[in-house]
């Protein structure tokens, strides 16, 4: 995906910012809206057709604005007018391999975020952007495709009478914070799994798959970290800053986040850690056991070394030689070379040369 | 244990901040409560029943509650209620996989602290979580099971007479913080005479084993120095900041927990420093040792080669061959393999290859 | 080039500071001056003489002077002279190996970029220097040879009647700013690829070639990043406090670009952390594919050993040795030496020593 | 030592803290104070007995008590009283591995600090806690034994008229940690000197030996980094702010300290680099060494093996056979495999496998 | 040089700080005092004789003193009390083995920096300790042997009428450092093409020779690393803090010389990095190439061994054996010989094991 993403950037090249182009990839047929409207009293949701967002009418309490599928610029265009966004918002919500950060535009906060998710089909963890607009009474949140990572929220919303819709726009961005963040921990719990499986794998056989497997967490979890360090610092200046978006009863759920996102990534670290100390263990593995192969096999090539001299010396052509007419020649010659490599066997046992 | 209090987080996932779930393993049959309420005219020692725990009445003197067992999330939120604690710091008392940490709340400090000890089943480090409540007049604190750690001091509030009674519950928390502290130490020792044992080991003999071991204690001084590191952020922040909640003359006892923290850490570092070294040694030796056997061997089969050349050469069927017919040639033929191979034995001797 | 230019700077050894020397390499047959004056009412484009570059006259719009060549120090001088630069500026435009920066000269600051392209021919990344003034009504800018890499903002002046012409000198420092930081993508994807090919021929084959290949891409993204690093610092600066010459409706964009360098840096992390791994996945892979030949080679010739032995016994000149009258005795001995080899390569195939 | 004090440290498990215990080696029979008190007009030197340490009567001068052995308490608890200091500052003396720091006590500064000495007889590095209290007109010093680290100091008191002491007690603590300092520099030497001196061993013959003095000497040399960066930072925070202590006067002179303590950082690191070196030089030494003497057996077993196969050629038993019946077929076939032998050393000469 | 610096250094212990003893080599035969007095009207230049120096009479111009050769302590003296010099500056300018740094004393500044300088005779870097003393209306420079570094500025100063003449005493004090950062180019240049040979040498044949150069070049650019770090921060303070000795004119020439001193940390990161990369393929590249020798040896002996089998089977004694009677079976027996021989250099051919 990465790789596609920046190709498609590099094609921008020469175009004034702000001029909206889609830069990752199509994944959906057409975008959602969501619309769901809100305060202590009731509660109201609504799917828009994409023509007609731009019409909405706004009542009192907080609204939150869902948008899956971004390829239409035309409608996100739309938005923009609607609720007064800067072009450069835009461009970063449609550029979906942004960093997360957070800009103050004045009237409202920009917020980028990343979430992560098993990918099962691929077995491996894909990761999706979510742009997030914080205004005094409403929310926007921007993704690609539809993953279903926001619907708990709005189940509580639905259900939960009067607690959480009491509390305004500034809890509800902090609640889909937390639920991103929280998500992260199911990652984390797959990735330490495959680190461990890994592990009981090395300590049986290394083999260059594992070596693969080993580089291949590693990317993993470093690439996990390069999402949730800079989340670490949008939440330390959200806790700090912004004053004017956060009330004072938010700050200690802001604080909150920001434990949980620097545990992320102390686990990740540890992780990386683990891995390291594992690498370490495969390579020492790897030349230990080709060692002892290579010795053994050493090994028995010298046990047949005495044995084979005594054949070359009684196999000499002279005409006088001891034993040769000898009834019983054959056998000391045989048991001259058993009883040699008896001695051999045993000295190289107590030298633990054949274990 | 990690591993199951990460699964068990994530089954979190989506529920609202702040609902009681705990996280963490269950170590004890039912919750124990105990309070020392006392002041420098005497001190009341109690064991509370679960459910009377909401209707403790209060006294003029400082109050010390602390609970093992934390699963009775009922019995949580009553005394939560009953202090006035925010949702938040119950959660994270039930989450035993925090970071340390301090959080103002206004009317109290929240502290997060780990309490390292010697498994002896285990053979292993264990890590518990100790959650401490610090109010103006008042000390909570709650531990998955009953370890014991605090009760030193709980003699000595029983025994000191006016002194520690005296010095209020800042006094009362530095000295939960103190105690904690001390106890690193042991744990260090245990590690630096496991890495002492290690290194005698290894200069004996450097097996695979070892290597699995030192990585093992690397492990677990880097886990250590995990709990640690932001423990000393903590009581650095307390030396600073939160003066309205330790008192002048309280300062000099952190500054002092505080350069034990540090000294903690560099112990750990040096730890971690011996450990890289063996390994250095680990892989150095290992590979000499091979390296030095195969040497042998290779010697041992050169040796054979001209004695074993000889006798093919005397064993070939020319009709006509020199002391083929001679009464003493199979001796002179032995004494030139003898003579050979001393003169090798002498070479390679000097050339320090058969050490 | 570097090599070439760390050579001449040492001949500066002992000049006055500002003397003005070209620093660089002469890249081009003779300087070109493009002039264009625009404001939001028109826009006037002109291709200066190097001699008449002293004598132009000034409208009431935003100036752009761009120079290509840099070796005629007097042109270099005049241009100097006519806005007033510090003769320190023309000694760091003229030193074409600048570290990215920015100073502010109180009436201008002056801006050192670097611009990064493939140079198609060496199938390398070549690099130039791009110096930039920003003064309040004009932004001159300085490179030593036409790459066409600001061609595109010139079409939209041209083209794109009154926006971009409306926004003054800031805005156009911004847009050469963001041209150069985007072309950084292209060059970031190709080395990517490049990257991603090595790793397929890594997987097939580990050949010293390859090895060189990864030292090389090392190499590059090192370069790259030493030259990003320092511009991620210039704009973070420009953001935080040139507000003199950058006006608040045009610091969205600056923080924009911010992003974006990080964003650089972060991807050539991610390409180093990948060659790191790949480092290690070849060094493995090398010792473990010369390893497991070698093993190969001493299990067949520990499967000779055996019958080279029974030869040998059979070859001896014994008068009275079993088999030897009988007529199928050669098969006997054939025989053993068969089974014996078929026991042997059962065992080494079940302990996997075949594969 | 470190291991015994830490574990005595795990003792004091549990005790209220300002308990005075010994935490350290008893090294000296009994301890040893000495008192020196002078003013410009003079100086009284006396030793006391360590009852009558409390009983001291003070002139007007600059007072400085020297104490050697700290094991009696009571005599601590003595001083301590006479001199109003905390009981943190008397356990900190009596706990002798702690880190170099300084703490601020409204009347006086506690300064901790490590001196370093080559223990001849071990020949390693040794290092003594010397804690030292500074007050507006005395200094008190604390050692474990007597190690005539000050004795320079007090001669220079004794002679110098009027110069040393004119200028106070600030100026005493300048002095007695320039004396500290300056001593590091002959443990530098005799660390340079070790290092120096494994090097020319390394380059004529890596033995194991080898390798455990390198990681002795950077263990040393962590250790001895790990004392000085703390009190780089003690000076530099005495320079910066502890102006009530340090008169503007000896300012100079405590920069000038900094400089050596920043001075004696930087060559440990230069000596940890050179440790690196020739660690990596050791490594690749001993394979390349242990490699070549494979090489040149393996080319001897190959230089055999054509005149093996010649000799076993002739000594088939083929009625027919060409050059058997030959008067010089024997000669013929030593001729081929001398000619056979010739040629192959011919090219292995040439390819360089016999050096 | 260091180390007998050194040692001479541990010889000032227990001397009272600011005592004068040259800490450093006797490199001059007799101390050599040039004296620059100028200003916008003329310079006059005088060589003063040791005696005479502290009896110098003062113009109105701007004052230049530069002493060569520093171990006449009492000329040193009589300077120091002529320009009223602190006695820890006499020392530290004695003390020829400082970290370059500035000292602020009020009436003057102290700064101490390193000139860097090929030795030709060694063909190693050379450097020396250049102190300069910055007051009001003069400057004093001090080096231990007459490198003519400072004669270029000399030069301008006699010819360049007027210019540099009217800057006064901070901008003769810049240029003097220009000089010497500008200097480092050309040590720079040496140290790149020593690693440019060194990588070609490498790529033809990896010698242990080359690796000690690649250690020898790394320490090299360590050791100028360390002494151009501080200089950076020296010059980074004067340019922020100093206003008082350098003018809001000189500030940019200031930054300027910031400017080259990150561009030489940068190189000789650059280096450092180059010679990483070349230490990773020296060790692969002997490593591979003794694997490749052993190869291709293994694989001959393996060659020779069917033959020798087939030989050592038909040289067995049995009266009954195919082929032993017919005419053609020695033809035949070398036929199988050769043909085996035949199939398993092709096999080995296309497993690329005879390259």
């Amino acid at each position: 995906m990465s790789r596609k993403t920046r190709k498609r950037r590099s094609q921008k090249l020469g175009l004034a910012p702000g001029t909206l182009v889609h830069v990752g990839e199509r994944r959906t047929a057409r975008p959602e809206i969501t619309l769901l409207e809100y305060d202590a009293g009731g509660l109201k949701e609504s799917r828009l057709a994409a023509a007609t967002a731009g019409g909405l009418a706004r009542g009192a309490g907080t609204l939150w604005l869902n948008v899956h599928g971004l390829h239409e610029t035309a409608l996100m265009a739309d938005i923009g007018r609607r609720f007064g966004l800067h072009p450069l918002v835009l461009e970063d919500i449609l550029n979906t391999d942004q960093r997360p950060k957070v800009d103050d535009y004045g009237d409202y906060l920009f917020i980028v975020v990343r979430f992560f998710a098993l990918d099962a089909a691929a077995g491996s963890i894909g990761s999706d952007q979510v742009s997030m607009v914080l205004g005094a009474d409403f929310v926007l949140t921007f993704q690609e495709r539809p993953t279903g990572t926001l619907e708990p929220l709005r189940e509580r919303l639905r259900g939960d009478k009067g607690q959480i819709r009491k509390l305004g726009a500034d809890y509800l961005a902090y609640a889909i914070l937390d639920l991103l963040v929280d998500s992260y921990f199911s990652v984390l719990e797959q990735l330490t799994e495959r680190t461990e499986a890994l592990e009981d794998s090395l300590l049986q056989q290394a083999t260059p798959a594992l070596l693969r497997e080993i580089h291949e967490i590693k990317r993993e979890a470093t690439a996990m970290r390069r999402a949730v360090w800079p989340l670490r610092e949008v939440i330390n200046s959200l806790t700090r800053t912004e004053q004017r978006f956060f009330r004072q009863e938010t700050q200690p759920y802001l604080r909150d986040i920001y434990d949980h996102a620097v545990h992320v990534i102390e686990s990740l670290d540890s992780i990386r850690d683990l891995i390291a100390g594992m690498l370490d263990i495969y390579l020492s593995s790897v030349s230990n056991r080709v060692n002892l192969e290579v010795r053994i096999l050493t090994v028995i090539a010298t046990l047949f070394m005495p044995a084979a001299l005594i054949a070359g010396i009684f196999g000499m052509n002279f005409h006088n030689m001891p034993l040769i007419g000898d009834n019983e020649g054959f056998l000391v010659a045989l048991g001259m070379m058993g009883a040699i490599a008896l001695v051999m066997v045993t000295i190289f046992w107590r030298r633990r040369w054949l274990h």
